[in-house]
């Protein structure tokens, strides 16, 4: 599913404010008149967008077949603009969005030009001043592979592990100020993204350098790293699951 | 300037809603210090974008010379994102950005798919079944040259003429569903372009034929052209002026 984040505080279900996984529950309970418990394979932050946002839910319960299309049709008319359900399909037996999940990668876009552009404003940072794009790059090299990532995350609710993997990271010049980072791993930990970005640009901006970059990160102190980038410039991009076929973009 | 036209009750002031016109017309005087009458070159409607508008207000009654950079920098800080001022230049003398412009240029986005995207929606019209842009190609034919348009025209305010001369008009298949409509002529009247996206979509739909479109024109009956499209899939898109140098785009 794709969704614009603006309108939600995130994506997790909370009965006190509106979250995706919120409206889609009730979307989802009213068109099967059955309760429903939603997995989702990233949990994106509020603001933060989803192109390729993948949720599941165990349908074993209800009585009969379910007609996939015609729930697809159902969600998109309860649902759209802001969550649109890009396509539902019936998964393997115990299949769960979360834990089957192999990889995700998320999207962050940068409109580095003197004057902004009412159309990107929604889905991209604005930063005035021009970046250079080459230290930037250079920045993400000390990323890759499996690393304690607490200097750009926050402290996981249970004291967790924040080591994740990263397969790939990298920035991409789209020509005309719009640049864009890309960055793929096992899994990610919160604000992860947002806070690499800001450290990045920082960079960029010649605040820090980019060999600065590699002990910041074996630091393990998230007061070393720079502030999180806003999270509007920011979407859950992919996810990627072992079957092939079942990896959504 | 460019505008998003979601939060404004269209250009043109009014004391009542909230415009476009009454926003630069606040932040103009706040930084000048004097009072500013604006004219502009399309009168959009209420939900209609702008990335081209072109706006001119006489400034020799202020006290010095202006610095264009730092008034520009103010307006973007005012105003932006939902209307960002792309540059600022001072004009000849007895410049009129409506009575100087001798073309407008609007652009129409339809998406055709199944699908929406929550990306998309505040800036195309969604449309579902698979349009033949064939045919709508083959409806633009009649267009172009000088004609009445009545068939696709709110009554202008005073009776005045709705005769114009369309001097480009096409659809564009831009790949993956969107589709985009270019007109270009001396000016337009009042919901003119959103008629004929309207009636040319009903063509695609096949509830017209696209040699219909030439008898509705010479009807001058608005009751025979379709419904207007929605105002948020347009766009006035560029303003041209005698001199080359001073077309914005």
């Amino acid at each position: 599913m794709a969704y614009d984040g603006a309108p939600f505080r995130g994506f997790a279900p909370n009965r006190q404010v509106r979250t995706v996984a919120g409206d889609l529950t009730v979307a989802l309970e009213r068109v099967l008149g059955h309760r429903v418990v939603l997995t989702c394979a990233g949990r994106t932050d509020a603001g933060v967008h989803a192109w390729g946002q993948v949720v599941s839910f165990d349908a074993s319960g209800l009585p009969g077949t379910l007609n996939l299309v015609a729930l697809q049709r159902s969600l998109i008319k309860l649902l759209s603009p802001s969550i649109v359900v890009r396509s539902v399909t019936e998964a393997e037996p115990g299949f769960d969005a979360r834990r089957w999940a192999t990889a995700r990668l998320y999207r962050y876009t940068v409109l580095n030009r003197p004057v902004p552009d009412p159309f990107l404003a929604s889905t991209s940072w604005h930063v005035e001043e021009r970046l250079d794009l080459r230290a930037m790059q250079l920045a993400c090299d000390p990323l890759f592979g499996e690393h304690d990532f607490s200097s750009f995350c926050r402290k996981a609710p249970d004291n967790g592990s924040l080591i994740r993997r990263v397969v790939a990271a990298g920035w991409l010049d789209l020509g005309d100020g719009l640049v864009r980072f890309d960055i793929e791993a096992s899994s990610f930990c919160q604000q992860m993204v947002r806070a690499l970005v800001g450290t990045m640009v920082d960079v960029g901006l010649g605040k820090r350098r980019a060999g600065d970059m590699s002990g910041v990160l074996r630091a393990c102190d998230r007061s070393q790293a720079g502030p999180p980038a806003p999270p509007h410039g920011l979407c859950l991009w992919e996810v990627r699951y072992p079957d092939a076929s079942n990896s959504v973009s």
